[in-house]
């Protein structure tokens, strides 16, 4: 029986032998909270300790532990719950974590994503069949060629386009510029083609100036944004998503030494879980098949895990970024089915003709879904 | 020759042949840049590539590679610093980033530690020997109950007296009442000892609810905070240092998974350079002989990093945390010199008197250094 009004994390620990791993469990739950020597709780503090729960033998020299803990750690803070889950552990070896567990309690504490799967739909007006998001790059284009770009992905049939993640404000390209010749270049296209295609600019500054270019993003038109949590903070997408203006895609730059075998956060915990809490409408993360090591089984993970009931919060797109185009899409659409965002962007630039490409792509998309 | 106006990372590989690591060094300088295929690189955009200048054998099946950029990947935009260097090979494998060069144009576009060890020194007027800071603990207590914490090491004679950084804003002691007295309860030690203690609260807020506890934290008095740059975003300690008006200590909670020894970031290129380029006064990490598995060599090299000329940036408090108590100190005081900080709490929590203990410590100090 788990306890549903507590936070439940299952870590995976490397120990020689059961009592290694419960010392190892038990000073976990000690280091993620009050983080003095155990003797020294004080009683006010007892019950901020975790509790290791259950302890289970996972393989040779591997346990899994669940630990519970109180959500008060928690108060309503972001960085707090990423602090509690795998803070200061990040810096032992040998503990992975492959599962959470959140009380509605605490849930109900974060805004959660604006839009979701049915927000995200609504805004492009496309049912039936996955999204096609292309992405606007490479850096060192002007924000003139970029926009060309954006435009014909938009005329082809692209649902989404995003800048690239490493479009920041180079003197090439400059923010306010790039930003605003690419949400018209995607006006554009919309009104010759009667489509919907959306631009999401990438924003890079964090902290205070976020809120300027959101603003200014807005005021152009733009709906949504894309943002690295981990580059700009998991709360930075928490405060964004809490304001209901914007849809945020959320990039995987940074997260990747997370996502080690043995150490670290598992993937569908990481992207299917953490960050949708934090309030991502989809989240971008490395497929099978592309550029990065990671498992199909690890991808069905994050795509149910985003798309499963979670309190009150709204189902969100998995947008599996790499390995895909128009003659393996059908395969992908069968493996992840509907409710899925692909994110295409290699495929494409190989093929001379942007437009054409993206149009046979969303057309083999078509042919393989109801959409 | 290293050319100085270019951004110079240095990585190790892992790669079984000079010819694959040439290759996935290569492959490195596209992904890391314009993230396209190389034949898709429009001429634009040709000299954003990354260069790999140089490939050196560094061990079995183990490359150094030295790779170049254009500061104009950057722009202003510190997330986009943390992405360039190890945003999207951070999901790849065998690759760690040893060292990194960063040229004066750059640096001058960023705002840099407000403070720096000067400054923090004439915060509380100590010369010639290490500093010490403690930490108010646990979670669980009530504001009076942490308070009476920060009283003792006050008047004990700590330097500063920071929050734990998993002090969020729980329900036994609410931020904005926790931190109004623990500043009275230092600045009340002070007055009675004749003591110049300050308090640096924990800010778990990141973006825009950031700046209303900064600013209630400096209308109470504070002149510096805690923030964890990997749970808050490295730029949010940017934009804070920008305001000059708070001295910050950064803590390493969530960076471990960075630090492991085949893939990721060099713990003195992390702390010793990163965290204080992006502004942080003084630097918390993991000690050597604390809890943490890190060697005495990667912190003398972080304290090395941080003291040393970088632009017209200031230098910077490495924080030892961890295994540092009365009797050890004057062993880590010859190992690290004076212009270091040591920050203690299970040693001290582990004593029943926290004020004696802090004495005790700062005696010890003392007569181990020329302050």
């Amino acid at each position: 029986m788990t306890d549903p009004s507590r936070i439940w994390a299952e870590y995976v620990l490397a120990a020689p032998s059961r009592r290694a791993a419960l010392a190892k469990a038990r000073d976990m739950t000690v280091e993620q909270t009050v983080e003095v020597p155990a003797q020294c709780v004080p009683p006010p503090s007892q019950p901020m300790v975790g509790t290791v729960e259950r302890l289970e033998r996972a393989g040779a020299s591997r346990w899994r532990a669940s630990c519970s803990y109180d959500p008060a750690i928690i108060g309503d803070s972001v960085p707090q719950l990423f602090n509690l889950l795998f803070g200061n552990i990040s810096m032992q070896q040998g503990i992975r974590l492959v599962d959470v567990k959140l009380p509605e309690s605490l849930l109900n504490r974060f805004p959660g994503p604006a839009f979701g799967i049915e927000g995200l739909r609504q805004l492009c007006g496309v049912r039936g069949r996955p999204l096609v998001c292309a992405a606007a790059k490479p850096i060192g284009l002007s924000s003139a060629q970029l926009a060309r770009i954006c435009y014909q992905f938009a005329a082809g049939g692209a649902d989404l386009v995003k800048d690239d993640h490493g479009l920041a404000s180079q003197e090439a390209a400059p923010f306010g510029e790039r930003v605003a010749r690419c949400q018209e270049a995607v006006a554009e296209a919309n009104q010759q083609t009667g489509g919907r295609a959306l631009y999401f600019p990438s924003l890079s500054r964090g902290a205070g100036e976020l809120w300027e270019d959101l603003e200014y993003a807005r005021s152009l038109g733009c709906r949504g944004v894309l943002l690295s949590p981990m580059l700009l903070g998991p709360d930075t997408v928490r405060a964004v998503a809490a304001r209901r203006d914007w849809a945020i895609l959320s990039h995987p730059s940074f997260t990747g030494t997370l996502l080690q075998r043995r150490h670290g956060v598992a993937p569908e915990v990481l992207f299917g879980v953490l960050f949708r809490v934090i309030g991502s409408d989809g989240v971008i993360y490395p497929n099978a098949g592309g550029r990065f090591p990671i498992s199909l089984a690890s991808c069905r993970a994050i795509n149910q895990r985003l798309r499963a009931p979670l309190g009150r919060l709204r189902a969100v797109f998995p947008v599996a970024g790499g390995g895909v185009d128009a003659e393996r899409v059908p395969y992908w659409i069968r493996q992840y089915g509907n409710d899925t965002m692909f994110l295409v962007g290699s495929s494409l630039y190989a093929q001379r003709d942007l437009r054409a490409a993206t149009a046979r792509l969303v057309d083999s998309i078509r042919r393989s879904s109801d959409g």
